[in-house]
């Protein structure tokens, strides 16, 4: 089985865009983001100082990149041309080079949609916009109908998170069980992480593919959320060692074809302290409220305004943080969010993580995170993991 | 140990700053990077659609954060002063409230320097620029002046970074030993980065932090470089799985206090073709002319040149697939480059990858890469690990 998105379905997927984007009266479109010209061309890569761009026009598809890549690009993506430039620096600039095979292709006048005016740049990448390089063009950015495409999933993107959400789940659980008192943090998640790498890999087979950024397989921890430092949403790993009755919150994730996962628990190293099981329990509680509340036609803050009102009702404003949580796909934070300043309405076929937390500082975090499909009644919950306090208690 | 730097290297930096933005009189600084903001105030933290910046004045230092990082803001960084917004998009956009805060420090009529006009994004951001909600300010781009800065390494900086050539070499170590014909890339990339990994921390103690991005420990691995796909610069993992003549393109790095290494060898799994030999041996000579070519006062294109002279007089420009190396700190990548249009001038403190390589399709890639500092008199390779062939046959 292949573990990635058909062709067909990027051949698709080209042909909605042109479609959303009819009313700009583009003649062509050039995408620089990584994830964008993975979603379109299939064409995964490390992205450098070295810029690639994904031209489309409604006969030719072409991929434009370093030629480092220019193998890796006819063997993997779906364009049928592929055209390199030398390097970055180099004695000329990549997008003088970019703008050569642009209007060599007949765009150098035209209305050509772009995600950005030119590459965004990483690692000591600088240039000119495309708008500069190619001044007679109409440039008009059309990042917003990019994103409202990847924002719903079809079905096999749906496909792919499902059992990215499994493999988050297996990795999930043998954190747990490997977790005890005097081990550290380092060692737990890395074992964890690597044995469900390995029996992902196994089980998916050689059709395992996992495009996209960072993530090989599986991988399950606590970044520094251990003790009282669990109550920093957003802690860093600090090799912490478990103790006695402190309260841990993980994070688990896998990558099938490129499309993530995310799984979190709130554990408690035994003897669970009455604190902690009190604002474990409300914190129980607000996520059950939080996913009842994902349903179609409903705007994304409604689901945030139902844990305001929660924090209000229990005086718990003190230890608020975060919005209650975010879209997931390619990337592992996506629009839209589950906050109560974003209005756009809920759809089937989104997928969203719902992880309202409570932070209690000097005692930890609280905060369980399911990845959530929203179907055509309400919402499916692809994670699969014990919530409740009694299963996840790490025996002293 | 403290494996980090100092703040009182940070504060130097910090007038440093001051120093070189002179001409462009300058009333404030805010800077948006990431690693900008982990050089000039110590805060490490995960980027995500939530922007964040610093605030300079000759006076202030304010870190600006969203909610969710207030405490750990607090607690990590330099700055005396922590001002926190409550989420993104949330009802009022975060940027909104940052101009706030720069009206109220007296800056919303001044000159203000920056990195980037505006947060740089990721992860579903949207967002004006800075320019745009402070319309009566004069915004100057610095981040030419900030980039000079951190090309030149410092004693603190370079100690780290030749310690995280010291765990490069331990991951390596552990990789090269546990590499055998029948496992995958994935157990024994994952084994040897585990074993490093906790062999690091141990013996740095207490006292190590890895803060930036995503690496923490050691990392030693394949990348998909395994046969004839070790041909493709930038493969990516596949689980491939070693067999009988086999060249192998390896990859390891660490971090130590924030600061990267970056160690690269080609390996062979016996029997050695003979045309690996034979390649190897190039590679190896033309490593060897490049890191004699770095050295002070020459610009960085020299080095780049030395390397396409052998290609030259070798008939290897069908191999070719880029330029030489690159900066490295912080980043994994950074300016300047060794390349032959960049013709910034090397001096000593600057640390580079080198790393000239010959690919060759259906036989595969030819690369070592070190991490080199130059030096008064020339430079000092940091990664210490060997380079000739009987080194580094896996037996079969």
């Amino acid at each position: 089985m292949a573990w990635e998105i058909s062709p067909e379905e990027r051949a698709r997927r080209r042909r909605t865009l042109w479609e959303r984007t009819d009313p700009y009266g583009l003649d062509g479109v050039v995408l620089f983001g990584g994830l964008n010209l993975l979603y379109f061309c299939g064409f995964a890569f490390i992205p450098t100082e070295r810029p690639m761009a994904l031209v489309l026009t409604p006969e030719a598809l072409v991929l434009w990149v370093p030629r480092l890549e220019l193998e890796h690009a006819h063997a993997t993506s779906d364009a049928p041309r592929v055209v390199s430039y030398p390097e970055y620096p180099d004695a000329r600039h990549p997008m003088e080079h970019l703008a050569d095979l642009l209007q060599e292709m007949g765009l150098g006048q035209a209305t050509i949609g772009v995600d950005t005016d030119g590459y965004a740049g990483r690692w000591g990448y600088r240039g000119p916009k495309l708008s500069e390089v190619l001044p007679r063009a109409r440039i008009r950015v059309i990042q917003d109908e990019i994103e409202r495409m990847r924002m719903t999933k079809s079905e096999e993107e749906v496909a792919l998170i499902r059992e990215a959400c499994r493999w988050a789940g297996v990795a999930h659980r043998l954190l747990q069980e490997s977790t005890r008192p005097g081990l550290t943090e380092t060692e737990v998640s890395g074992r964890a992480s690597l044995e469900a790498t390995v029996a992902m890999v196994e089980a998916l087979g050689p059709g395992y593919r996992a495009p996209g950024y960072g993530l090989y397989g599986a991988h399950a921890g606590y970044r520094g959320q251990v003790g009282p430092t669990s109550a920093l949403p957003h802690a860093l790993p600090r090799n912490a060692r478990f103790r006695p009755g402190d309260v841990l919150v993980t994070g688990a994730a896998a990558n099938v074809g490129g499309y993530l996962s995310e799984l979190e628990r709130t554990m408690v190293v035994a003897p669970v302290p009455q604190a902690a099981a009190r604002f474990f329990a409300l914190m129980e509680e607000v996520q059950a409220r939080a996913i009842e509340a994902v349903r179609p036609g409903e705007p994304c803050s409604a689901v945030d305004r139902v844990v305001r009102r929660f924090f209000d009702e229990h005086d718990l404003w003190p230890y608020w943080r975060h919005h209650t949580g975010h879209g997931i796909g390619l990337d592992y934070h996506e629009a839209p969010f589950l906050d109560h300043g974003d209005d756009r309405v809920m759809e089937p076929g989104m997928v969203f993580t719902v992880e309202p937390g409570i932070y209690v500082p000097g005692l930890g975090g609280f905060r369980h995170s399911d990845t959530v499909l929203v179907t055509k009644t309400g919402c499916e919950v692809l994670t699969d993991y014990p919530k409740d306090l009694p299963s996840l208690v790490i025996p002293a």
